[in-house]
């Protein structure tokens, strides 16, 4: 493939439109939205109005006349059709450990007779840190950490619910949301998906996958900005039995009864704890403003599209190992490079504006985001990265040092 | 007292100047400060500036560069002096009611022996709600609603902890911390404050208490903006031992080891969970810039010379009774009013343009913020109320709906 095709593939792109509608800065090719998701050109103007109109000149009164109340659920119902999922399933709220940590207690609670949680011992460890956090409190209960492919022999009648990452954070191996979902209800636990690495980045179908549980963060590819707030899938079988113990205000049937016992709300809103931070909320509701308009059968086509060539360009490269499944339907939108020294050259190709990221002890992570990035970033990436191998320039001192990026 | 006297002490005021940091409509005497504070003439330009530059230019670089990661301690450095902590004491994070899970399981950890959680049953619901949510988690824990004047009855050696608000949401009644701390520890609990409607209306002095653990909103007399981020506050002397089950990779020791086991950091950070947001904290930090210039004396000096001739205006008004004790001692920066049809009244005096709210089912609340409020807008409000009161205006029906305001 050459730089012309790229161009061709560019002229041709039926998203390439939505890449005006985000602020990239100039000489940077950003392959790190699988991290921190780029700015959304919008999203400036809507903070600015929250924060000088809204608050500063409304004030007290925008709780009702801005409708901040509403601003959980009216977000959720948004994000409900990239998930696969009915508007009344999908509440914005809190981070994702935080609503994790409300959905794990839920499932134990639904599954009184079973105690055990299964994780993937290769998952984003704060899911994990979250599942011990959750059994910790609730005499009886365990957390087990298993290889996904293992799973099928763990799922026996202790198994209360079982927390998986649907496209895992370092490979960006895609798991099989329905099979897997299936297989552990079958076995009578519950499935949690975390859908953070694919949330705005495939199609994804808690609804028709038969999922009970998911979280996810929006500040990856849905553009919510750095922190941005999270959300929780509660399956609307579950709503009416489902009680979680972050029981803040929020979630009361009567909040501003100001009663002194708890009586959850009916539906998704018993998942609420308390104020929504508005203004992580405003930028949130900018980016969803775009992803309004963005097909994600063309979101997926593009990506795979993307990342195809990447791969093709990169893979005989001196010392680099692609840790990505080839097949479509095992990856997300990100793909991995095993390289024994892949942190100066992340350092090195960041040096040359081009921002990927990097995970001990050797992977290097580079994030496809369809609706802003073209086939030409693409080419230039993988001409970047072969110019950073071939040259030696990743020995620099300066690019040495381990450090701390997410 | 005569509006002449006011402006006169308005022109003698050491605070006046604070007045111009605020960005305060024209027309409005905002006595909600307490629910919503107003916006610092300084935030847009902050937030502006991390959305824009920081998010939009730098991208996820600014996780280092700008100090993204050190933003939960930072404010909590700033914080600290504003409740009379140690900088190592205070961390912001999450919300109030999900920082009051973190430290009430973390009481009832360092209790083992003691199941009983105490509260007031006419505290803030959601701190009630939340010790509802933890002590259901834990097995043999319950939580028990006694009036605080009634807490020492109920001080035995089955409670581990006592969570209570330091200024009561309704009636603005100030509790006595260091003395309700020194018998709650005498008998062997452990001592939680709610200081939300305290913190930056009079000093809070957490330290010199004897306080065990305290949470905080930073959107009221913080001025943090809506949805804010919140704080905690952990002596010292239970950092070491301490451990909550909110347990995400910000509170890891080694967060970027990605290790599948958790291992709480040394000291405060261990009550972090996850990713701050970086838009809500970035309003904080504007704010506390003003705060660091701020007499903590001379704010509590101003905010008891403001209140004291409010509640004389105000106490012989038609239907008027005064539901906030009189003496200083015993009062933070509010004063509630009862009145039979406190709801119209209070519509009727905000279309008058002074803004103050309503809680079921008589309570008329007024926040005196010392940085932004003149003794001018008091006597104004004092006569719009008697305005109000005497001409019958609020029983016209556009302000007879029961409305839902914070």
């Amino acid at each position: 493939m050459t730089r012309e095709e790229c161009a061709a593939l560019d002229a041709a792109d039926p998203l390439a439109g939505f890449r005006r509608e985000f602020a990239l800065p100039e000489g940077v090719v950003y392959l790190d939205g699988n991290s921190l998701g780029a700015l959304p050109a919008g999203t400036p103007e809507r903070v600015r109005r929250v924060v000088e109109q809204e608050w500063g000149r409304e004030l007290i009164r925008s709780w009702n006349d801005a409708g901040w109340f509403e601003q959980p659920y009216r977000l959720g119902r948004r994000i409900a059709p990239l998930v696969g999922a009915e508007p009344d399933e999908v509440v914005v709220c809190d981070t994702t450990s935080v609503n994790l940590f409300k959905v794990l207690a839920a499932a134990l609670r639904l599954r009184p007779g079973r105690r055990t949680v299964l994780g993937d011992g290769a998952a984003f460890p704060t899911d994990l840190y979250i599942a011990e956090g959750v059994t910790g409190l609730v005499e009886g209960a365990r957390s087990v950490l298993v290889a996904p492919e293992e799973l099928d022999r763990h799922l026996d009648g202790e198994v209360a619910a079982v927390v998986l990452s649907h496209v895992d954070y370092r490979t960006g191996e895609l798991l099989d949301l329905p099979g897997i979902t299936a297989r552990v209800r079958a076995a009578g636990a519950l499935m949690i998906w975390d859908v953070c690495h694919s949330v705005g980045a495939l199609p994804v179908e808690l609804g028709a996958g038969g999922a009970d549980f998911a979280v996810g963060c929006t500040y990856k590819y849905l553009n919510g900005g750095p922190g941005s707030p999270a959300f929780l899938y509660v399956a609307r079988r579950h709503q009416a039995a489902a009680a979680q113990p972050l029981s803040g205000w929020f979630g009361h049937a009567r909040p501003f009864a100001f009663e002194p016992g708890y009586d959850a709300r009916a539906g998704i809103g018993r998942f609420l704890t308390s104020s929504p931070s508005l203004l992580g909320q405003a930028a949130l509701e900018a980016s969803l403003d775009v992803w309004e308009r963005a097909d994600l059968g063309a979101v997926r086509a593009k990506s795979l599209a993307l990342t195809d060539p990447f791969v093709a360009l990169v893979e005989g490269l001196d010392g680099i190992e692609v840790a990505t499944p080839r097949e479509h339907a095992r990856r997300g939108s990100q793909i991995a490079l095993r390289h024994a020294d892949g942190y100066p050259v992340v350092q090195a190709l960041i040096a040359r504006g081009v921002i990927g990221d990097f995970r001990a002890p050797d992977l290097m992570r580079f994030g496809f985001t369809p609706l802003y990035l073209t086939y030409t970033d693409v080419w230039d990436a993988a001409r970047h990265l072969a110019g950073v191998l071939e040259s030696g320039e990743w020995r620099q001192e300066r690019f040495g040092r381990r450090g701390e990026v997410t």
